[in-house]
């Protein structure tokens, strides 16, 4: 079995795990994403409900809502132990639906927290396993997110190798949003390797997340970037400056239909107009939905579209429409890159279903 | 012959005539797009000079600098008059060069201020032509400016009978920056004649000339319309909520090659994988391009793409790009709406070629 790498070590400091989500006292603190590049500060939440309204807020986002969500499950252990919560299995389970509906299209979460709120429910159905894995609660909790996280690390290390693999050597990548460790570990070693590549990186309007989390966090490694606006993946494609697009993906279905930030869907119609491969990032296809009819969709304020930061882009008479998510049909995927390999989106479906 | 109908009244604040430039006094007032929609304000121009750096800054864009420099020509013959300026015909050629420069890949303001220059040059290569025309060289450059805007306004009416005609009723419209008179008098002519639809502008970052001039403008005339980020075109295609892809062109050269605003190609593209028509309106197609490889193309500074009016929109030691326009191949054009009629690409050099 190939040695698991430090993860940590290629990362930059917005996606180590420290700064996504903490604990320290009675605080869970979940890494402020809204406010950098500029500082590297957090939101300190007390309880539950404040983490769920810090995801709601957009404090973090992608792939952060995840690691935030097993963070708030050994956070809660801590409740339990110091009598601010009570010590039953149903605790769990409220905190973890209380999660999971502030993200209503990335299911990854939900169903990571599923898994884990049962795991987390043998403490309480069967006495014996307090003495096999912990003397506590928390220990046992601990222990469980550990393991989690651990094989997270085990797949964003697999699902690297494929990405740097596929790189060409002496080309442009373009990505849209922030497609987080797998998609920036696959860059970090395909650099090693001695490729040389500039990324273009769309602004991501209107939260910004490509100028604000993806560029800095690629100039924080070494790379070359380009910022660049929305409209203009396709200008660099007629130049023949990109070579590659390569994204994340909210979600995965079983047909291979792929959900990602609004802007993925035209720079994927135009990509493939190109000849120029479109792969994605799936950390966790889902095997409870079939197809794009499964999805449910989040249309978030259209007034968030009427600003950038705090400054108003246009009147506040006039409406905006704030569709966060793009479908993107399988037809314009060349391949999605899971923990279990590299498929054609058409064999996603056999690898996932269960 | 159709009566030209007063195409001022139709149009919104931005648009009307004394706004783009008038004169006052011994000033030049060019019409401050960067501020609009806050403020309905001017820069003063003192100089040519002046005038040139105006719209080397974007003070005007799109189809402002035309207007400005048939207005620059009316306020040169004016200086002459007052001993400000030599009288000589030299005067008015080297204008206009300094205008044309301002501006390198939109070539219809360089044709006509070539065309109105030849005819002021005839006040001083033949003396009978003062009595005919006017009894002094403002009321000689008036007439010949008037007459040159009374053509435009016949070529807007016309343009935008075509326009209105095309619209499909209960339908969505998208559009990219800021089309202008053919666009707006489309839809206004459309709406007349009671026809149902929903605008939906791209913000057209860096500058937001979506977000700021096409859609206050949209609203100022009592029509829907929504604001969305330049990458959400191909989003609302998928949707069907998008009927049609309206937008201007800065360039149509022989081939029936398009050039406009940057984010362009990426929805012309999509337009077309949609099965949703594409029209363009070009004022002049330039005879002079026969195919895309005459195009000079502009490629403004990449820091304007860090910042969103005076705020960073991430740090300043990142490297942004902006190609100030994207070229569009003929096959994703239906259609050109050009003064003479409407074209299909391919047809364009048939009744453009000199």
């Amino acid at each position: 079995m190939k040695k698991t790498v430090d993860i940590e070590s290629y990362l930059p400091p917005l996606l180590k795990r420290e700064h996504i989500a903490r604990i320290e006292d009675n605080l869970l603190l979940v890494g402020d994403r809204r406010k950098y590049p500029w500082e590297l500060t957090h939101v300190a939440c007390r309880t539950v409900d404040d983490i769920a309204k810090a995801i709601r807020d957009m404090v973090t986002q992608g792939g952060g809502p995840l690691q935030v969500a097993m963070t708030t499950l050994r956070f809660v252990a801590r409740q339990i132990q110091h009598g601010e919560l009570p010590d039953k299995p149903n605790v769990f389970i409220e905190v973890a639906n209380t999660l999971k509906a502030t993200r209503p299209t990335n299911t990854t979460m939900a169903r990571t927290l599923q898994e884990l709120v049962a795991e987390i429910g043998q403490w309480y159905v069967c006495d014996g396993m307090r003495d096999v894995h912990s003397d506590d609660l928390v220990g046992y909790v601990d222990q469980i997110i550990d393991r989690k996280e651990a094989s997270f690390d085990a797949d964003y290390d697999m699902m690297s190798d494929i990405g740097s693999h596929l790189i060409p050597d002496g080309t442009g990548i373009l990505t849209t949003c922030f497609a987080e460790h797998t998609f920036l570990l696959s860059l970090a070693k395909a650099t090693q390797e001695g490729k040389r590549f500039t990324v273009y990186v769309p602004e991501t309007r209107p939260y910004l997340q490509g100028a604000r989390l993806t560029a800095p966090s690629l100039q924080a490694m070494g790379l070359e970037v380009f910022v660049i606006t929305d409209g203009m993946g396709a200008h660099f494609m007629e130049t023949s400056e990109i070579g590659i697009y390569m994204s994340a993906a909210d979600l995965v279905t079983m047909d291979g239909t792929v959900v990602n930030k609004v802007g993925t869907l035209a720079n994927a119609i135009c990509a493939r107009h190109y000849h120029i491969p479109y792969h994605v990032f799936a950390m966790s296809p889902d095997p409870t939905k079939a197809t794009r009819d499964d999805i449910v969709m989040e249309e978030r304020d259209g007034n968030e579209v009427l600003r950038c930061g705090s400054a108003p882009t246009t009147l506040a008479t006039l409406k905006g429409r704030y569709p966060a998510f793009d479908i993107i049909r399988n037809e314009f995927v060349e391949g999605i890159i899971t923990p279990k390999g590299w498929y054609k989106p058409s064999e996603i479906g056999k690898a996932y279903r269960t």
